[in-house]
């Protein structure tokens, strides 16, 4: 199967990682030994909530506009997204020079609209319920001539998300680890699709896996049937970051080639990994951030040999939220 | 100044590091630009709480348990902590093998008085107020046989320690970054003595500074005035790992001969550090951990060329603590 029938390459990938080199940060891949205890192998943890706005979507964002043409810079871009694509692209347009506006639901969580506007983009909110962000977006774009940033669906995206997959490898031979499985959360598959694109190029016995939250299992029921299925009308979960209603044009051919399957987790298993995270791991994760965790805490990940990696994959909690999480019960 | 008259040496720290090889945690050091322009300048994140028993406290103890002799194994260790020590102790004797009882507050935080006794170990709980958890170790271990495990007047412990400043030098360098200064918590200066040892070994013009809360300054003032100092009685602070009563014999020579000096920091400024290690860093620090992080916010460090390392030396805090620390006010 030739890599040319797909949006991007693993070249693609290395390009980008040479793109946001010195400027996205390294996160780190953390092993905890109670952790390894507990699952009875070895477990990696990829940190994404340290990267440049608390989430993975920096890479793809930075590499996106990196690539805009010096003359296309001062007309900015348009983005829209639920939080954390909206911050990936306000931090690296703030770095670019280049004007953002972010198409944002009006119920997103407090702090993922504060750091958005603190990094200096313009905010538009909207309402989930009876607009289309989509829409408002393409239309400010078009208004302004700006470039429009989808959050999944480009391959600069998708490329940008892939360098977290190059980190992992590099990352697990200094730890002196073999990958035997990664798990990845998936919204519309963008990091999902550029890490097993990343990873499987050079070692193609790893097995990925998409994470997703229940009622939002649009990619896993995808996986099975083979072509893009939607989620149900009137789902809710807690994983703000997560919840895109059907897997990306350019995304699905892509998880469809390379993954092993998709994986689901309930909002109490989300919530339990967030406790465990604070208890055990030490670190912020927000919903969303979870699931890849909580597939492995609730036993849902196969047993494989090697390593099996948790991508940790944002960060971005309001603090009313996470108290409860974490509160004992 | 001939090291001998000190009760480590920076080759004890070189022999620490390797008996802890392979066995600790090498932590991650992490930089946050948002940090960097806050402060404007570099900024390093030493992050302890991702180190076995989430405390830096695993170092020393591993290192002193690890050069019991065999035949000395079987009767145990005994020592006494707040928790982090505990927790140290603990995680080292089950890993080699060693029965361990701690002596801890009844009124020590609960994830820290769980975690030690889920380590396997046997805790032995006294009233602040009106016993001398001392008297209760030395009676223990002389019952047993054991051998007391101080938690840092004891050379290998302050020399595992002081690993912590062995990986800092070398992940600063492998960062690009040049060490102006290191801020360390003190509670009985062994973190801090041996950070020094190691760095100044090989960096002597790096600016080591001990951090403390207010009441609990023993240190500050005893750097000061030229010898040991204690604190007031009736003093009260959030932070449970650093209320300790007076430098200790053995670490308070060391540090007057190498710290710049020692900075004191506000319960609140210990809360504002906490709620933005929440917010920015994605990272959970307990109360004493956060009290470098809280000095450097609070704009108590000078200013320093080259960049400043903050230890966020423990993360071992009880949720509802935490929930009230990073609720926005």
């Amino acid at each position: 199967m030739s890599p040319r029938q797909f949006a991007i390459s693993a070249a693609d990938v290395r390009s980008a990682a040479r793109t946001i080199a010195g400027v996205a940060v390294r996160t780190p891949l953390l092993e905890y030994r109670f952790l390894n205890e507990g699952v009875g192998g070895r477990v990696l943890v990829k940190f994404e909530g340290a990267q440049i706005g608390g989430s993975f979507k920096f890479r793809g964002a930075y590499n996106r506009l990196a690539r805009i043409a010096e003359a296309d810079r001062g007309k900015g871009v348009v983005a829209w997204s639920s939080g954390n694509h909206a911050q990936g692209v306000a931090a690296a347009a703030r770095m670019l020079g280049i004007p953002a506006t972010i198409v944002m639901p009006a119920d997103a969580p407090a702090m993922k609209l504060a750091n958005t506007r603190a990094l200096g983009a313009e905010v538009v909110t909207y309402d989930r319920a009876t607009q289309s962000r989509e829409e408002i977006a393409v239309q400010l774009a078009h208004e302004r001539g700006a470039v429009l940033v989808p959050s999944f669906d480009d391959p600069h995206i998708i490329a940008g998300q892939g360098t977290c997959g190059l980190e992992i490898m590099a990352q697990a031979t200094d730890a002196g680890a073999t990958i035997g499985q990664v798990l990845v959360c998936c919204g519309g598959g963008g990091l999902v699709a550029g890490i097993a694109t990343a990873i499987r190029d050079v070692q193609p016995d790893v097995a990925i896996r998409s994470v997703e939250p229940a009622g939002f299992d649009d990619t896993a029921r995808s996986l099975a049937s083979g072509r893009r299925e939607g989620v149900e009308a009137g789902a809710v979960s807690i994983c703000d970051a997560l919840l895109t209603p059907m897997p990306g044009e350019l995304t699905f051919p892509i998880n469809r080639a390379l993954l092993a399957g998709g994986l689901v987790v309930s909002d109490d298993e989300v919530r339990f990994a967030m406790r465990y995270a604070f208890e055990v791991m030490k670190l912020v994760v927000e919903p969303g951030g979870a699931v890849a965790l909580a597939a492995l805490l609730a036993g849902k990940a196969p047993a494989v040999h090697g390593a099996t990696v948790v991508v940790v994959s944002g960060a971005n909690v309001d603090a009313a939220l996470f108290a409860e999480a974490i509160a004992a019960r």
